[in-house]
């Protein structure tokens, strides 16, 4: 990757730490908890439908940038990279609002969703099957499809799928 | 923990073992991917207003007697056990609906809340407070809190918080 342009990457603290449970759950500062790996999850929902449309990680520089930028940045775990939604598809996402939970160790993402969807198999959202519930003493659990596809994902996305 | 009643407690493989993303991400089978831990990250969000609650982790077992019971069992990190939510507050959740997303390490519940609210803190959700975007270069990124209080926590949890 070159040499980016972001003014949060010059900085190796980039958020309040973390002091006790009254700061990090009654505080006015984030103060995100990083998991071992430094990453913390990120809800993503539709901002018009409610829908969730898919789960991602972040690091500390793709928060910093989401912050600055209002446009969704995560880290891939599997090709361990930085990566801004869209930026192969051209499906972006753009943040109307972002929420924190109660001990900062998730973040709640409502954005526009740019394009037919958000998911790389073709569908808006990631989550396009239920769980049928109530299955005892089944070995197999079933899925059922409750979304179609919206776009062909071998059109979108060339090389390697995101 | 004394003995369960649950079927699920004597089965050590519960769920579909994982092929390869043809299945993963097409198939019509539950084959979950929990991590190094053994636990799957959930997202929670109440089935009428379609407001994020709260993002919790299960592992085979509370995933297994989630299914079976239409009531959310979660794992919790901090207190390593177990955990039926609402079996010290009463503010359970019964599942409407259960999805599982593309990769199926990552499952999205819709859930009746019962009571005044899921987060410890005494709010509807636990993503009550809001981060400012585009606060480049400042050091501390402010929250605005969004959601009141619907209930006293000191009234409701006895004991450690749940």
């Amino acid at each position: 990757m070159t040499r980016s342009i972001f003014p949060s990457d010059d900085k190796t603290q980039r958020f309040a730490p973390r002091a006790n449970a009254e700061q990090i759950e009654e505080g006015h500062v984030l103060a995100p908890k990083f998991d071992a790996d430094g990453l913390i999850t990120c809800v993503v929902t539709d901002a018009w439908s409610g829908e969730v449309l898919m789960v991602a990680h972040m690091n500390a520089e793709a928060l910093a940038r989401t912050i600055e930028t209002a446009q969704a940045w995560y880290y891939s775990r599997s090709r361990q990279t930085l990566w801004r939604k869209g930026e192969q598809s051209g499906h972006t996402q753009r943040v109307v609002e972002m929420r924190v939970d109660c001990d900062q160790d998730a973040l709640w993402l409502r954005v526009e969703q740019t394009g037919p969807g958000a998911c790389h198999t073709g569908r808006a959202s990631c989550f396009y099957r239920s769980v049928r519930l109530k299955e005892a003493g089944e070995t197999a659990i079933v899925l059922d499809f409750v979304e179609d596809r919206t776009f062909d994902p071998n059109t979108v996305y060339r090389g390697p799928r995101k």
